[in-house]
């Protein structure tokens, strides 16, 4: 059987397990009998065993029975839930795992989280050599609202469609209870804490897969395979909204920036730039997820950024067009056609613009004439919007709300909002058994509905990038300039002629070939910023003055590697940009282009890709710029050639995959005019 | 009697009315009949009459006197509360006056808001002529927590501390109902609808120096008295913190801009910075603004930026440490002897690090313990944070966040965070009883800690600017460009020396008084865009090309307004800016700094201020823009004369408030050099 099919079938036996054994002390307050309370609280299905030295039954739970071990289980065991103290979970995977267990839940704390980091291996050690699977240590277990499983300590998800899989186990049960005090439901939750085996990309990968998940739901901290997780977290977020929180300022080889290119991507910075490219939701927190959970499980794809506020309030109206326009929708007026057709059935008192303020008079029926005229006119959502009071029957408004667009084959593209609190408990609860998601402000409707609009527009598309086969890279460190700049004429990249120059009889034999004004730098591997150094010379108009200036530098670098100088003409003309490349130990090579020159210290002005990076890409990275109008012949200047540029990314993009052990490539400045593109310096680090 | 004597017992008859009555009809469902029940409900203290034509008793409450008007009440009335309908509602009010009632609440809506003007100007005229102050027309009424005085059909407000004003009912019903929901209380509660007579600014006055209100909040749509607000409100938000929501794209003079300085200012953006001059917190929405009361209500002055995060779980500490420093905040890592503190009591298995992680051994004890000492150590806040189980006692673990900071004399500086619904319900109460706010999620109190933070550091201080005195403006629209530099030139600008030329005779006489390169502008009212028409030539260098250059700018606008020509000598050195002020018709003399050039159309980099700008407010504008780089001496370049820049600052503000009739001033470029700062070209526009 296949390594996958076999993970299959052990996620099988985790989720939908027949017969459960619980390990660890089932006394009262002890985990084990919280577990197995939780379990039957939550109507488990199958058969439930405690299992532990003694073989006692669970202080309260008589009718459960209690074993020293498993062998007495007829049938055998399809999910082990661990609880015993860290020093004897290792021994217990492997009982578990002579015994035909396929798949354990290690809820002991104890490893690697307090530095017990040999424990942990030896977890990892067991789950290979017996051939069980684990999920944990340090984790607050698993559910499966469809199996009615609930094998953990947290509060008992609702069901719903949501897939729930989180590293931090309190993230996981600070979720779970909100959630259940808004409503929110989920189909399966994995609280996988320390990964000792199974991880978020295996779990990911099923749940992507599950016909009882619609949305998946992420908490990570941490991702420790970067470019495993670009590809299954991609696929997934091509297969259902996949939601994701990550915190933390990550530790990963991006912080401790030792060039230009390294120091303008923060490490987050590569993270947005990641999950972007592959059309994850990012959330900020557990609210905002929840909120996209909602919003995601209930709306459906949203054709264009053009959205409808109805409202029995004017200020809750305003506040929620403010904030949407914020988040780059539109609420645009209606148009003169829809006005009367909203102005047949509204008093005289209500305002037909956007927000259409329904006034105080809104009943229930012009609830759901209004929102069907905007949904059957250019409104791609609606947000209902109900101020009540203590005598407002909302709930005739809600029923108003959730007639409304009737007609409509998918899900209806209307979101509620009734505030607030007591007085339209009932209201709200007749809306969500109606599957309409409610939120608690306009405001967070509004953010939902921009995060439907940036998901469903994001473009999957196939990528026009050549495979890259892997090269030994002729280089090794430190790279001086002249080889950089050979290394990237080979590869047809558009450096300037240029000339090494070791004494002083090559300058008078050399110089000749190119034409002035000259540059000329300093070649060492001591000197890494030439300019701060005093090791770069601009405007050499002649000869002579060449001859002035090489003996100076040559003193200036005896005693600090001087190798020389490097002969360039000068280039005088275009705009000055910046394109790089940063290895990133997660997620590999990333392409970097930007305003170089006195603007680049001035404003952060970059665009970030991770590679590969093909023509399209490249040209949305220019797209993106401030300079990008510069680029594009700005009052009056010519227009650049955009082009090469783009080329020069792509290439950049094709070079860092070919040759594993480039670091780092600093491009910078490349100047980029009405002709050509020019690259004026070059730094390369290699491993 | 005063005026400001006069209103002020009228908002003591409004507040702590003696007799109230209740015009319109009190029949079941209706608003007359709803506002009595919620007075009830709210045990007012006082008594109620109905009054309406047939002097009917509200249904359901026959303890009620009703009656046909109010001559029958022996004292008289000390609050008319109107329901009847648009119509009536003039009559009623002359009725109120002439029978001696001091002050009136409206909630009768059909004015203004649905375009009736003229019954709106009605109530105004009535107010004056019979000495009745009006709260409304359009208002959701009163409260007074204090004397349990309940003149609305909202939901109850809770007693609490922070004063509440509102313009839109709505918004009004919906915080009172969001805030209930979340135990968080208020002194007062006025909806002011659409402010026929009392507005927003008598009640700021009256709120400030209520002894009952701690903290003000406010949500406005549209300011109308723009200099009085920003005194009254400045005013205030000295007093005590000042929450203000402000929504709405306002339809202020700033929208539509005809010059750079218009619109590089947005109508927004004026607010945000007149807000922040003033120290007025701003909120986005409904739920910031309920986190910001119960913050600022129950915790301290913040004395730094340093706050500390103690947790029982990784996760939740880790957002909560992301977001505090994404607002400002420092999230320290404790020193060593802070740490072998901790260490004392804390097992080894609780990270020491911030946040500091109890795990889920954390006891109340604990939780207390560690508090302590992060307080008594350089911490000014400190998050706690709980996510529980079911089977976690939340209690006990609010038991010991109450009971730290026993010793302190000032409120705690600790906000509490318990993850989360029904499952530490009971703690949150316990924890809201003993005056630890309590907020949803950790990074809201971070948010939180961040503004108060913000709030306690700005500085009141006095401005040193002198009293301007308004000056007859010797200037005509259209402002030639010779005039506006004479004008300016007279008030000692730094105009560089220009000459008008109106002939070629002139050009031969005069010209010579200049140094080449010169630069040659076309003088004409017609040409407002000079370079973009052609009307200016630069790097003149000598008389012969002046000769050919005269006729060719006459030739091409003697159509066109041509008054002849201004000659400058060409600046050639410095930093690049742009120096402005625009009228704003709300604000007064908005001040304007910022880049120039190239980098003004690429970036938004400036700096607004309303007038008056002194010294140091002028530095501080130059130090926000991100050329202060450039001019501080950048990459080697000289440090430039940001002094003057700053005096020039001061200077345009000084003129626009001596003349008010200036509406925009445009000083751009203003060349910053080592030396000095030059005007290279003005343009005024006037009333």
């Amino acid at each position: 059987m296949s390594m996958e099919k076999k993970l299959k079938r052990s996620f099988e036996s985790l989720f939908y397990p027949g017969k459960v054994a619980v390990f660890g002390s089932v006394k009262e307050k002890k985990i084990g009998n919280q577990v197995i309370t939780q379990m039957l609280n939550g109507n488990f299905k199958g058969e439930i065993f405690a299992v532990n030295p003694k073989g006692e039954k669970p202080e309260g739970y008589p009718s459960i029975p209690g074993m020293p071990d498993i062998n007495e289980v007829q049938g055998g065991i399809d999910l082990a839930i661990i609880t015993v103290p860290a020093r004897f979970v290792a021994e217990t995977l492997e009982k578990c795992g002579s015994g035909g267990v396929p798949i354990a839940v290690v809820l002991s704390s104890g490893f690697s989280e307090v530095g017990n980091i040999e424990g942990e291996r030896r977890i990892t050690e067991v789950s290979r050599e017996f051939g069980i699977r684990v999920i944990g240590p340090n984790c607050a277990g698993i559910m499966n609202t469809k199996s009615s499983l609930f094998a953990s300590i947290e509060v008992k998800a609702l069901p719903g469609s949501t897939g729930f899989i989180t590293q931090s186990g309190a993230v996981g049960g600070a979720v779970l209870a909100m959630a259940e005090n808004r409503g929110i439901g989920f189909s399966k939750f994995v609280s996988y804490g320390n990964r000792a085996d199974i991880g978020e990309l295996e779990l990911l990968e099923y749940l992507a897969d599950d016909e009882d998940t619609d949305v998946i739901a992420m908490y990570i901290e941490s991702i420790d395979r970067g470019f495993e997780f670009l590809r299954i977290a991609g696929s997934a977020a091509q297969k259902k909204p996949f939601i994701l929180i990550k915190s933390g300022r990550s530790g990963s080889g991006m912080r401790a920036a030792s060039s230009h290119t390294g120091s303008m991507a923060g490490a987050d910075a590569v993270f947005d730039v990641a999950f972007k490219q592959l059309g994850i939701i990012r959330a900020a927190g557990i609210e905002e997820m929840l909120d996209l959970c909602d919003g995601f499980n209930h709306l459906p794809r949203l054709s264009g950024r053009d959205i409808a506020i109805i409202t029995n309030s004017g200020g809750p109206g305003i506040l929620t067009a403010d904030r949407a326009e914020e988040f780059g929708l539109s609420v645009p007026e209606p148009g003169l056609k829809l006005k009367s057709r909203l102005r047949s059935f509204l008093s005289e008192n209500c305002s037909l613009g956007n927000p259409v303020d329904l006034t105080v008079e809104g009943s229930g029926l012009n609830f759901k004439r209004a929102i069907d005229a905007m949904i059957e006119d250019k409104y791609s959502g609606v947000i209902a919007i109900n101020v009540a009071t203590p005598f407002l029957d909302s709930l005739e408004l809600a029923r108003g709300i959730t007639g409304a667009g009737r007609g409509l084959k998918v899900k209806k593209p209307v979101a509620a909002v009734f505030m607030a609190g007591e007085i339209v408990e009932e209201a709200v609860e007749f809306l969500k058994q109606n599957n309409v998601p409610v939120f608690p402000t306009g405001e967070r409707a509004a953010f939902v509905f921009s995060k439907l609009f940036e998901y469903y527009s994001h473009k999957h598309r196939a990528k026009e990038t050549e495979e890259a086969g892997e090269k030994e890279l002729p280089l090794t460190a430190p790279v001086l300039e002249p080889e950089a700049a050979a290394f990237l004429k080979e590869h047809d990249f558009p450096v300037p002629e240029c000339i090494h120059i070791k004494s002083k009889d090559e300058l008078e034999h050399r110089a000749g070939d190119l034409s002035f004004p000259l540059v000329m730098k300093v070649v060492s591997p001591e000197i890494i910023h030439k300019s701060d150094s005093g090791g770069v010379v601009l405007n050499i108009e002649s000869m002579n003055r060449l001859r002035d200036v090489y003996p100076e530098i040559e003193r200036k670098f005896s005693d600090r590697g001087f190798r020389g100088v490097l002969l360039y003409e000068q280039i005088l003309k275009g705009v000055e940009t910046i394109v790089g490349m940063k290895r990133d130990p997660l997620f590999g090579p990333v392409i970097i282009a930007g305003a170089g020159g006195v603007l680049a210290e001035l404003i952060r002005d970059i665009s970030i890709r991770i590679a590969p990076v093909d023509k399209l890409d490249a040209e949305e990275m220019i797209s993106a710029l401030k300079i990008n109008k510069l680029l594009s012949g700005f009052r009056g200047g010519p227009e650049c050639n955009r082009k090469a540029l783009a080329e020069l990314i792509v290439m950049l993009s094709q070079l860092s995959l070919e040759y594993p052990s480039l670091l780092e490539i600093d491009l910078n400045p490349v100047f980029v005019s009405e002709k050509d593109v020019v690259i004026a310096d070059v730094r390369i680090i290699v491993e």
